[in-house]
């Protein structure tokens, strides 16, 4: 208390701080991260033309927001939000700010820098983001829950502050990245939402990458694929499903998979992603050899694309995706926060 | 389904991972990183005669087992647990895996491997670690919670499997690392007890630390320091308690807490943390001034040390403590898996 009086003498700017705080919908905000906007509601995954058309657990787990981002423009000096989730998720090997909280970047000239995270109570939330900013105008990126949906979102700003749309058309969407996979492409299990790999991507190209990880259900749904067609503009196809499917399946549907985008999508670059050797499995051997089978069967999956004159096919071994200290993940299999920065710069590396 | 009879066929050495699991209670194996071991119940870190004489909220904290880790010697083919915490501690910025629940590694002759953590379901647990490994002895160390207190612990190895003491010594308990401090150094918030940077200091020296980290409650209490003192054994004290004080704290308690400590080891090197310069303060102007001048009185005060005679008197700046790139934390302070890394690196280099 008496450091706050003793602020208070000289830092006029932090007046604001105290003042009361105006909410707006972020409806009215761009949204980045969307495969297609003609979805259900605004903050979901999958177009609605899927709903009956998908395996149930997949169009649910589309309703997860991973991947997405709300853009605004603001010179308040705190940022707040309101936010409804919709299943209220909790998991015991993930954060309940990675599942269900929000995280907030900032422009600064050349990256997106860490503002704080949002840290959800229950379903319904209301929390002050950041305080006590210099009340610059400023480029906002809100990366919205991984493992859970969003009902509602308001953004907070001081009464007298302006909240506008973005200046910059920062990250780029003309050109986005798709990654379809699993619950580690979903965010599993990230400390808060920006620390995904997709997300740490979008920072680091400044570029849309578009989430399509479904946690258990990356299974090379033909359905997925056709969505994924659609965008013509994709600039790189990345799968990484090897975890959620068997041998069976990866001789049986990968070629199908890769048929399905190639149709309307000559030339797009495809990554195969291989599943990483996962740390818990220098003990356990059953897990090690399925693995390394899966990751056998996926490569002469990818051989037999190239051979059949498949261009821009690429392919990124395990090795390295995570280190090699055994250290990057929570339970043996999703990653930390440690293993999605590894992943990441092994991505960026490509 | 198919894919494990496969294997049956021709790894024979699974076999025992289907039969009878046999528990045994770990009452019976060392326990490292306590400071004394005249602790109410086995499993907690402050000795009995603190109880009325040190705050409440330190005492309660003193239950939870940061820093705590068993170490045994089996040759099962699986590895289970059962255990009782004693909060059932949930928070919202923190996997319930690193409050309450349990990790597991094995020396692989020059290291400590990660061989899996025990996810937590409540208050009383049930769990396979790990499973179909070749069943060799190996040597484990088991981290207990980092928030929350442990009930019971029993370990599970297959019916017909040894469980033993270890063979060796490690990590060495001759000479041990005593680090005080706040939060952060209890391990908020690790994704698994693993990953605190005690515990990896503990596995990358192979040296016993223990851990007096009390979440919002390292403010230099003397009977802290008191007990710290009647470890002549150790071999450095490291100081991080800053974010948990404030600047007149700092002034007037900073030269008794270490007197204390003194006057029974003149000797002992004594590494002062200043707080890291938290990643949300680059845009939240008071937390930044508030760390700013409580480092800079913290290093007054360490000065004031040197220059009185104290001898083996060091100091870490918050400079690199977790990186620059702001991605190390959570929630703008607690640090995550790739925070509590990189500050274990920076410590392992002094």
């Amino acid at each position: 208390m008496k450091e706050w009086i003793i602020f208070l003498g000289y830092i006029s700017w932090i007046i604001p701080t105290y003042s009361q705080i105006r909410y707006v919908n972020a409806n009215q905000f761009p949204l980045i991260g969307k495969i297609s906007d003609k979805t259900e509601t605004r903050y979901e995954r999958l177009p609605a033309t899927l709903k009956d058309r998908c395996r149930p657990p997949l169009w649910k787990l589309g309703k997860n927001t991973s991947g997405l981002a709300i853009r605004f423009c603001s010179n308040s000096s705190t940022i707040s939000a309101k936010w409804e989730v919709l299943n209220n998720t909790h998991m015991d090997h993930m954060t309940d700010v990675g599942c269900k909280g929000l995280d907030l970047y900032a422009w600064e000239g050349d990256h997106w820098q860490f503002v704080n995270s949002a840290r959800p109570t229950g379903k319904v939330n209301e929390k002050q983001i950041i305080m006590n900013m210099a009340p610059e105008e400023r480029e906002y990126l809100l990366f919205l829950p991984l493992y859970d949906g969003v009902v509602s979102l308001s953004i907070g700003v001081d009464s007298l502050a302006t909240i506008k749309q973005p200046n910059l058309t920062y990250p780029k969407t003309d050109s986005p990245i798709i990654i379809y996979g699993t619950s580690i492409t979903q965010g599993g299990c990230a400390a808060r939402p920006g620390m995904s790999f997709s997300n740490i991507l979008t920072r680091r190209l400044n570029q849309e990458v578009i989430n399509l990880g479904f946690s258990g259900n990356g299974k090379l749904d033909y359905e997925i694929a056709g969505t994924m067609a659609k965008r013509h503009d994709a600039a790189l196809f990345i799968l990484d499903f090897i975890p959620n499917v068997n041998e069976e399946q990866i001789k049986e549907k990968t070629a199908t998979f890769v048929s399905i985008l190639r149709k309307e999508n000559p030339n797009t670059p495809i990554l195969f992603v291989e599943s990483v050797i996962f740390p818990h499995s220098l003990y356990d051997k059953i897990a090690f050899d399925i693995v390394t089978k899966k990751n056998k069967a996926l490569k002469q999956e990818v051989e037999k694309l190239k051979q059949s004159g498949n261009k821009n096919i690429y392919y990124l071994s395990s090795v390295n995706i995570i280190g090699n200290d055994g250290e990057a993940t929570v339970d043996g299999i999703h990653f930390t926060d440690l293993g999605f920065v590894r992943m990441a710069e092994i991505l960026q590396e490509r």
